[in-house]
């Protein structure tokens, strides 16, 4: 059994007006000038951006803005976050939003107090030793960043846009707010886009090697059971409070590590979704519910009976027990059912609308194998070939 | 549905000789001089206690050493530590070993920068704003203590002893070293107890007034489904190192509000079960699983729907749809015969090995409601009569 640790200091205020407390909590930990750092047009359109601001205002706590960070975040607007904080002496950084905002938070909060450029960090080049403080104000439940040490930024100085995370347990932010209101106006499209990325957090650690974590599984199997029908209430009626916070906080849970730990996780479908969000500029969750039923089908005979545990406990389909391969192969079209219901795409085509081109799947296999110098997943390693062939089949 | 706040700092290093790390994370978290708090003889036997030492010596850390500390730990072994803290500059209390040893720690870290009766904390006469940091190396997964804000302090300083719990969160601890083979030697009827209080520690959280955190009830019963296979593994074979860390690891997802927010639990059972160990000295966790078969039957109507589930989804009985009070009555009898097989007692008669007499239930049920003063329970308010008929239930 693999040796683990657990580290998810984030204070999380968990309900109704727990906005309120926004002030306090900012100079609980710290903060005497805050960057509220947030994405387009909606959180201030909803009010949420007012009235955070009205209560930095109110609680003495001055402060500078910067929106227009947008889904897979941007290096140039890091950088521009990176200069404002120097310029305005800014010691704390609000990320009001969902995970591109908080990525694009943590990215500033590590380039604030380093001399060299932000990115050698996602380039390993360069490993901070400090950061400024980051917590988050959470508006989309997605990408499990409000309480994880993980970003991700995209690279769009040089030719070609590169996507790369970074992970850090120094950007673990101090709190998370949590008001599964702010969620009620999610488009359906995101609502869905997000329970898969939130589902994917969790089965990229199932999917290990390992496998015999019994009570992280029980636990993981429980939160992933527990979104797929949570998210039909949502579908059918988005101000159900009750079910938004069952995503809103299985969100956080899924990234935390309670349902497993990241390191000894899969994460092949993260990163061949990466390079199709880097070229395409899609919806993260979308394009992972594209890769996976395909790597799946791809790796599956390295642990058959690990296959049909899911599909058994997650998936929800019988357990042919003369048939493991047969039920695995179902609980993976079972899968890819549930996707199509909630209204996610299963194939690229109807990811980005138009046939994906072989030099575009050759480009994309080379960029996630950094031109074959790495491989990706643990649950079986993947060379450039290997990766093609699941673009091909996803295709 | 009720807010919740979630706040679980502390730094869990899990695994064969995780202990290797304890110097490095005594100075992470500004250990200069530390207190080794222990129990009995058993960690130095078990040669833990020597390995932490040199350790730390090895590691440039000095050091004292108090060992002593009992099941139901002693306000007066407390108040020696305290001392000892105080005349030796200590500012940072290492417990090594189980509940006890964490919760007498967390007494001396609130103690040591009091200048009044620590006990007054315990007592409800003040609030403390610092203590010294705590850690631990654990030893016994049951308490839950190693991630939690709560400690139980027995008081033998008057005539009749008193034992009382107290929540804060600066007490949480720093780091928690977890070692399954450092379990390996607990005796059978511990290790039972233990899981006991373990899956205790949810079912509180789990039976509260509110019931509609969908995610966190299904994390919660796969926790508790987990633990009740696990045991049987771990009586048939001692030195199971997969089962033991499961058991090791819920311990702590139990108790740190993972299964359920603290605040929201019912936490009758335990209260009615620590006047049980204070008046005899017993064991809590052979305490809880005597006293909540009759908790269960006294308050199961307030909510018959929630012990169905209970019965169905944890104690694995078959749903008569026809008959939920039957279903919900079979699934606390199943609780029953689980108790027994793990060898555990389910009447005061088997706890204290004699009749437990009228007057004794009179006077820990006058002490469970500090003279009628207060009362206990979430799931259905419970005054003196109902907690002395639980007992009667139960004798």
């Amino acid at each position: 059994m693999k040796d683990f640790s657990f580290y998810a200091p984030t204070e999380v205020v968990f309900g109704r007006e727990s906005e309120e407390q926004v002030a306090q909590l900012v100079k609980k930990y710290g903060g005497t000038k805050v960057l509220v750092h947030y994405g387009g047009e909606s959180a201030r359109r909803s009010g949420l951006l007012d009235k955070v601001c009205r209560l930095l205002d109110e609680g003495g706590v001055p402060f500078e803005m910067l929106g227009g960070v947008v889904p897979n975040p941007r290096l140039t607007k890091v950088k521009e976050g990176i200069a404002l904080c120097r310029e305005k002496g800014i010691d704390f950084i609000l990320a009001v939003g969902g995970g591109s905002v908080i990525d694009s938070a943590k990215a500033i909060a590590y380039g604030v107090p380093y001399e060299g450029d932000v990115w050698d960090f996602y380039a390993g080049k360069a490993q901070p030793t400090v950061c400024l403080p980051v917590a988050s104000v959470l508006t989309i439940p997605a990408a499990g960043s409000e309480m994880s040490e993980a970003s991700v930024v995209t690279n769009d100085e040089g030719e070609g846009w590169t996507k790369l995370g970074y992970s850090n347990n120094i950007s673990r932010p101090k709190f998370a707010i949590m008001n599964p209101e702010r969620t009620f106006t999610l488009p359906a499209y995101q609502t869905a886009a997000g329970v898969t990325d939130i589902m994917m957090h969790t089965m990229e650690r199932y999917f290990n090697p390992d496998g015999d974590m019994t009570v992280t599984d029980a636990i993981a199997e429980a939160l992933m059971r527990t979104m797929k029908s949570c998210i039909f209430e949502v579908l059918k009626n988005p101000e159900d409070y009750r079910n938004r916070a069952q995503i809103m906080w299985a969100g956080s849970l899924a990234h935390n590590d309670v349902t497993g730990n990241r390191t000894n996780g899969d994460w092949a479908t993260h990163q061949i979704e990466h390079e199709l969000s880097a070229m395409f500029d899609v919806t993260h969750g979308a394009g992972l519910a594209v890769v996976w039923p395909s790597w799946a089908r791809y790796v599956m005979k390295e642990n058959v009976s690990r296959f049909v545990r899911f599909a058994v406990n997650v998936a929800g389909v019988e357990n042919d027990f003369t048939d493991p391969e047969g039920t695995a192969l179902r609980g993976i079209a079972a899968m890819e059912q549930f996707y199509h219901a909630i209204g996610m795409p299963t194939s690229i085509h109807e990811l980005i609308g138009r046939d994906v081109t072989d030099e575009e799947i050759e480009e994309m296999a080379r960029k996630c194998t950094r031109n074959q110098t790495i491989t990706q997943g643990k649950f079986k390693t993947l060379r450039m070939a290997d990766i093609a062939e699941i673009y091909r089949m996803a295709r």
